[in-house]
């Protein structure tokens, strides 16, 4: 059984109470706002409940580290959440690590946690030992990444989740200019989505630009009046081509 | 009861005769290549089995008219599929009209076609009722749409499915190179994608670009050592912070 405080109020810090609330590996879990006098609280938990085995700070990434300070006196497991800060924000000397989902957190929107990839990552083998104990009491898929690599997934997640949102985004834009609504295209966005499950992306790419249709590229580069959707249109189609071993 | 005849053997032409096949409301489909002599093939058919009521040219782009050609003498409707060809494009004084799946379709891969829209137009009234039945026999989103509108359509799809698809592979790519498996992303791929049948894709939008974060944007473009992905970086978060009112 394994006590856990959360430290933190934003999505992620409760998702993970909701998720771990529902444990039964986990018997004890406790929410704690980082803002206001935060020692004062962490004094008062540990008063009425003792010591937890980790506390996963899951705040912003600029102050996971002033946050962190806050609890260089325990000598129990502090971890943070965050897919771009390394392990050594976290203060030095003490037992670190990191407790990273790699999801998109929306606020009263529930998730299917069992398969939510958790990166894990600890200074000291039994301390993996009990983040991965904790992460396997929630999720199916348990990962251990280093600093280095968590920083690799966290950019691509920023392609594959922010940037291919802010693409529905021009979709839904082209669709209202022309009096049309967006659902016509929430099909094709779920195969698109869907189909990587079967085929590498590589073998999946389709459309003018992998087939060197040099007519239909100009034809929709005039077709786009926004400068931005235009030079995006352009720099997409540049790499695709590229990566087929062709030029714009 | 519709009798079609279907020229074309790619991904459409197939994925369509499959759908049209199981369907009570199509009393005959003929799929026929339009390669090699067509007139005499079509000649054929018609003295066998008599004409069939819509004539589906499934084919490439640039095919499409001098395929058509090969129908003038019919008074049948004769539909194009394609989300990019005006209708004109289909021989002058003819029954005309388009039948377009808005759908990204790869072979040996099924499809829930009852979901695919259905993109339709004609000339004449009754022409736009035969193929919104025919439409509507195989799916349950059928839509009016003119040659203007699809144009537009087709251009989404190029975003919404190709440029999506090559930002896959990108997340791909980063993931291979740290020796990290490209799973790890796909469920924050199968979310992004999800997220947006409750949440409309400019409120969905998160990530340092949203929120205005130039200390990881700038760390991110640091990491990226491929200039394609680098340069596709910093048009996407240029136009990120643009859409929320902001500046690279």
């Amino acid at each position: 059984m394994i006590k856990v405080t959360l430290i933190g109020t934003g999505n992620v810090a409760s998702h993970l109470n909701a998720v771990f609330t529902k444990s039964d590996e986990i018997s004890e879990i406790e929410m704690i706002s980082s803002r206001g006098d935060l020692s004062s609280k962490l004094e008062r938990k540990i008063n009425n409940n003792g010591e937890s085995d980790i506390y996963i700070i899951a705040v912003a990434d600029d102050v996971i580290a002033s946050v962190s300070q806050h609890l260089k006196n325990t000598n129990k497991i502090i971890a943070h959440t965050s897919g771009s800060v390394a392990m050594d924000a976290l203060p030095e000397g003490n037992r670190i690590g990191v407790f990273y989902p790699l999801q998109t957190f929306t606020k009263d929107r529930e998730i299917d946690f069992q398969s939510v990839p958790l990166c894990i990552e600890a200074n000291k083998r039994e301390d993996l030992e009990l983040l991965k104990k904790l992460a396997s009491a929630v999720s199916t898929s348990v990962h251990e990444v280093n600093s280095e690599q968590r920083k690799s997934l966290h950019l691509a997640a920023v392609f594959v989740n922010n940037f291919t949102n802010h693409i529905y985004q021009i979709g839904n834009e082209i669709c209202t200019k022309h009096e049309l609504s967006f659902d016509i295209l929430k099909p094709l966005i779920a195969e698109t989505a869907h189909k990587i499950n079967d085929l590498a992306p590589i073998d999946a790419q389709t459309g003018p630009a992998k087939r060197e249709d040099h007519k239909t590229i100009s034809k929709q580069l005039d077709q786009l009046k926004n400068e931005n959707h235009k030079e995006i249109y352009k720099t997409l189609t540049a790499s695709i081509l590229n990566t087929y071993g062709k030029k714009l």
